[in-house]
């Protein structure tokens, strides 16, 4: 890894805590007033309770685009203009995630509100996958003495190459089926998560630390 | 440590920074208007004092939180997959902290606000404990080729664990009491900052900066 | 590259992070109310659009700058307490691009909220020319042992002063020229864009590239 | 400089960042409207440039504070717990200053306004001071081989220190003074700034250079 990956992981870094971090700003207080109780209280946060369920999985899902950012990133030997631009134009859809996020919290029935959610996750996750084949494509993954080895990489690669399209796909299709009913989209928004904690969906982590040791 | 364990600690880093920083932004102007006197500028000062009070409590946890992270993951010499969702869902607490904050802040006295507080506290707190005996549990701490060394580093950690687990007994404690009292719930927030801040809780920080100097 | 330049460069970072993520929070949610339909959501997002314009174009423009920046110091040797202070000119004037972005996205066609945008972009690109500039006559500029290769970072970080010139020149145009036609205006803010994309503009990339792996 | 003062370091400077660019949140954009001119717009900003002026201070007085935070930490060979206690109630205190500039770029002529502006720079610089005063007492700055060298990092560490409190002391005649003019203790918030950019001001920089140099 050279020091411009360096500086791009850190200023995506940057980014990706601000995106996570400002979707708790929706949490609103209650207006305050003089007659405020337990009770008040306790019906405010619960009322809150829809937002909290779509934080809490859009916190998941920019966690899993973390982990593979960052292990996308540690896979690679190399980088040029082009990747730069992709991740930009990752970061630019990713920072629509706590707006999409606040829209579905307080409208969660609402076919529209569901749509836009899967488009900007369409949008994040197509951006993340197009990067990740340039770099298949380009061969800027790391290429090992050992054949053994990279060939391991690639098949790992683009495995999660594979996966990233699949997420893609059950994006398109809960975008439309929203308009039908919001819970079938729902129901495909599970597929990207569910296939990324699939046991070796976790596997290029475990080769880039292998990686890493190696180069240590 | 290796360079993904780093990873970890800048994402950690800023969204510990941003939690810590956005709490701030509770602290209202006071609304324009053309009569404003150093008289209504103080009044809205002292307003302001009680949420004062509660950032300046949540300010130092937060602190607590950060130095023992920065501690446990430098007595750690790899981290895996699960370590890494653990500390998502450690930062996914934590996020909550500048909205109980808040609300604590315009409601001191209200014991659903003081529980609420104390529940937040105690899914941070339990979350990071969690994570520590995760890590202990299946080795990750750091093994030195000086048994003596070794043991030092365990007992310093399992202390840690159990102080932690303290901890969240006492917000066990303080969250249904707060019904009663909510003073007594305050007097049970003490608990954890004061068993930080007792001479031995620091020596895991002694612990580490031998292990970096070992490994310099 | 020094220390003190990775400082400066982690600050910018963190500043730029920030900035470019914060123009996010200008997407306000509808108000909440009972009767939200597909149809209204549809709406406001519809709304919202030429906000997303010019989002677009912001975030380009701070990506370009960032480019710029992260570029620059891989050319430098070392900075001395005035670069420092340059550096922070230009993160100050940078800061206002949210502001501006969200005063020219409720105000496409007003002339003086196309000028304001057009004057911030110019003080954010003269004041990192200026640093360019400034830089190169003090000789922090990489010098390498290859006469050659010392010739060849000249030439190029040269050449990018020239269009940070060109393009302080086109905003200088476009200013009082919205007061004409918006659309105008609108046409000169591509020329920095263009000039930056057009394939020479990004030689000053392979060549950091060049001194990076030289260096190693 | 140890691992330990990277990870301060990079936290502080996650918060220094923060605090710098959420002042810009205070620029609100006018309120929407279909009337919306050149005019009214320019009236809008010339409306903000109180605040702008006061924004462009605190930007400087946090620019000065990084530059001696970075500074100080360079010149250190380690730290230990109290320091970094020390340095969260310096970012405790940095963590006022967007409220404290919005307080007064909204009341620039209120007594209490500028008096309580001053009060939070006076915790700031005081909070800094007094951890430079512990680790220069402490004997945790930069010991060299050579005497000589040693000798100048003390001159200089206890020169930056004086300074502090003579910046301190301004700002404990400014507070009262406001009541008297507010003009008065504007002259005295120049103090600082002025004593900061005097030539000799920046030494401590060169010589961190030094010291950079020669651990290289």
């Amino acid at each position: 890894m050279n020091i411009n990956t360096t500086r791009v992981e850190t200023l995506s870094d940057g980014v990706i805590a601000i995106v996570i971090t400002i979707m708790v700003l929706e949490f609103k207080l209650p207006s305050v007033n003089n007659q405020a109780t337990s009770t008040s209280i306790t019906n405010h946060l619960l009322h809150l309770l829809p937002y909290f369920g779509v934080y809490l999985f859009s916190f998941m899902m920019i966690g899993i685009l973390w982990t593979h950012h960052h292990h996308m990133f540690h896979l690679l030997d190399k980088i040029d203009n082009t990747v730069l631009w992709q991740n930009f134009t990752f970061l630019f859809f990713l920072s629509f995630i706590p707006f999409s996020t606040g829209l579905l919290g307080a409208n969660l029935k609402i076919p529209a509100s569901v749509a836009f959610y899967g488009f900007i996750l369409l949008l994040t996750t197509l951006s993340f996958t197009v990067m990740r084949s340039y770099t298949l494509s380009q061969g800027f993954v790391h290429k090992d003495k050992e054949k053994r080895f990279t060939d391991e990489v690639y098949k790992i690669s683009k495995r999660a190459k594979y996966k990233g399209y699949i997420a893609c796909v059950a994006y398109l299709i809960a975008i439309p089926l929203a308009f039908v009913s919001v819970y079938i989209s729902y129901l495909f928004f599970l597929v990207p998560p569910v296939l990324f904690f699939l046991p070796d969906g976790i596997d290029d982590e475990r080769l880039a630390e292998k990686i890493i040791e190696k180069n240590r």
